[in-house]
């Protein structure tokens, strides 16, 4: 079987000539390893048409020649660093249409890279990476698994009078002990009041009995992220919080059922947001519903009430209504799910 | 006593008047924590001479008034995202020489900017950063010492037969139970013939008896990084191990000894590098002898042959020189200290 990375290169390749370029320079780490399987900083990765050329500091050349077989790698030297080592390959290959990427190169770098004639460019490796395939639904399954298996261990573990640190690193060492390289953002602990503040940063404040507990992490497993959302009551849930649980969920549970291909992702952020708001709380939901993930937390697409493109098989997207009281407590229910031609299946189950 | 963020939210904007600059935004997270205390992804802080404005999603805008008094936060809504409030505020107020970091926005974005006559600039609270003042140096003090702690832990709970992924979870682990929030970069720990690669990717080779192994490690606290390396051996080391640690070692404490302020920080790489190279060893140290940390793990300045700046007072620079013999085993031993008129302090201490 190929490689899987030598694989993505080859379409990658493909894209390249289809789009009229001799060559793409890659610049973001994760796009890097996409294609090669390799992943480290400072380094770029010059993808032509037929061949791939990886630009190292010379320190890392051992290590890329014994990941990577498929990509020559040219080590740094006195008077050729990184981007002279690109500069110096694209004039012997006598390439003429060179593409960085935009989103990605810094404006320095990318002034010098458009001084040397090479094309601003959007980042055509997150094309590949939209839609999931092979290796990467099975690491992505994985990924929410653990986490919500962590979910199902942490729940039985809170106790008030622990501190919102302390849960974190409870949580956090459970997805490792399971197999996660770790959290794939900062995990989000928010107790009481702290539960309403959406990115809340987890703090040395006490679970106390009586109030809410949103818990908001993930992890990265074999390189993939996952994103679940969690909101429990520690004791009797009051009524006031029964309610605003109940719209968030009939909200979250409607927007699950609308997702699937060819659907505009604004019509996720639609339905869970047209409920929220009937119920009287439209203004407290002030985030979108949803993002895309996948090597990173947050990729494209958005689900949310700007964003035009349409749903396709094969993506994995959050669906993660909210409703948030400040300085009383917040709700926010989230699953990870994987877009199929008929509906989507939900990946953060344990 | 005046907040710290605040007063240094002051120096910048003195800075600013020095440059002739009606404002500057601030693009990069550490350099807006820098700034206000206020650490997040996805906002603009612009600052003028007088005035302060933190650009957010709605979302965040409860969460930064609970944080920052001094800065002004102005909340996205339909029609105004983040760059366009920057945008209408700069109107608003008649600056008409704006500034950004063109190493920190993208090319994209940078080139948005230049269109609406903003001044490509460098990152102008790098300059603050390089010396550390007050309470920056205490924080460092502690990252450091957790991180020199938790190696006295380790270093007597290595075995032959673990993991690496074991050991690096458990220093990890002892970090955080420090007070750490977690490891200040991709923990290195490389076990025989994997201490030979400068950057190892610390995988589940497990450790044997006769062989070095290499732990690369250091900590975030309190926003601050620290940088350690040791190598140790599992069992009684080999003639040619202890030759070559002895000569990294000496190479070390050369260095350590040669910095202080005033001088190049080139010197300091001379020293390592030449006891290194006289001793035949030259080729196989294909690295830098250190950089800065602080609350980014690599900063300016550099200490290699390239480095045209000067130690001062107050920075804080890592010395690690190392030797890596291919398929065979590496040597890597770091200190991070902090430069003084005289000398330095080691940092990394228990």
């Amino acid at each position: 079987m190929m490689n899987t990375h030598a694989a993505r290169l080859s379409q990658f390749q493909k894209l390249i000539a289809d789009k009229g370029l001799d060559a793409f320079l890659v610049t973001r780490p994760l796009d890097q390893y996409f294609l090669t399987g390799y992943h480290m900083n400072d380094y770029l990765l010059l993808v032509g048409r037929k061949k791939a050329w990886a630009m190292l500091p010379e320190m890392l050349c051992a290590q890329f020649r014994d990941i990577v077989s498929f990509c020559k790698a040219e080590a740094t030297s006195v008077g050729n660093d990184v981007p002279t080592l690109v500069l110096k390959r694209v004039e012997a290959e006598g390439f003429s249409r060179v593409a960085f990427d935009m989103s990605a190169e810094t404006y320095i770098s990318g002034t010098m890279w458009k001084k040397h004639k090479f094309v601003p460019s959007e980042n055509l490796s997150l094309r590949l990476r939209l839609t999931k395939q092979g290796t990467e639904i099975e690491s992505l399954r994985k990924s929410c698994r653990v986490a919500a298996k962590a979910f199902e261990v942490i729940r039985k573990k809170v106790r008030p009078g622990q501190t919102e640190r302390q849960v974190m690193l409870t949580l956090e060492r459970i997805m490792q002990d399971m197999g996660a390289s770790g959290p794939s953002f900062n995990t989000i602990i928010g107790s009481g009041p702290n539960s309403a503040l959406p990115h809340h940063i987890t703090g040395d404040r006490k679970l106390r009995a009586g109030e809410p507990l949103l818990l908001d992490f993930g992890c990265v497993y074999d390189h993939y992220c996952s994103d679940i959302t969690r909101t429990i009551f520690l004791g009797k849930p009051t009524p006031e919080f029964r309610r605003v649980y109940s719209i968030v969920e009939a909200s979250h549970d409607a927007g699950v059922k609308a997702v699937r291909s060819g659907i505009p992702c604004k019509a996720v952020d639609d339905v869970c947001r047209g409920l929220i708001t009937d119920a009287g709380y439209g203004k407290t939901f002030m985030h979108g519903t949803g993002h895309g993930v996948g090597l990173e937390i947050h990729e494209p697409p958005r689900l949310n009430t700007k964003d035009p493109s349409m749903l396709m098989a094969g993506m994995a997207v959050t669906v993660e209504p909210g409703i948030y009281l400040h300085g009383k407590f917040g709700v926010r229910i989230e699953d990870t799910v994987l877009v199929k031609e008929k509906g989507c299946e939900i990946l953060t189950r344990p």
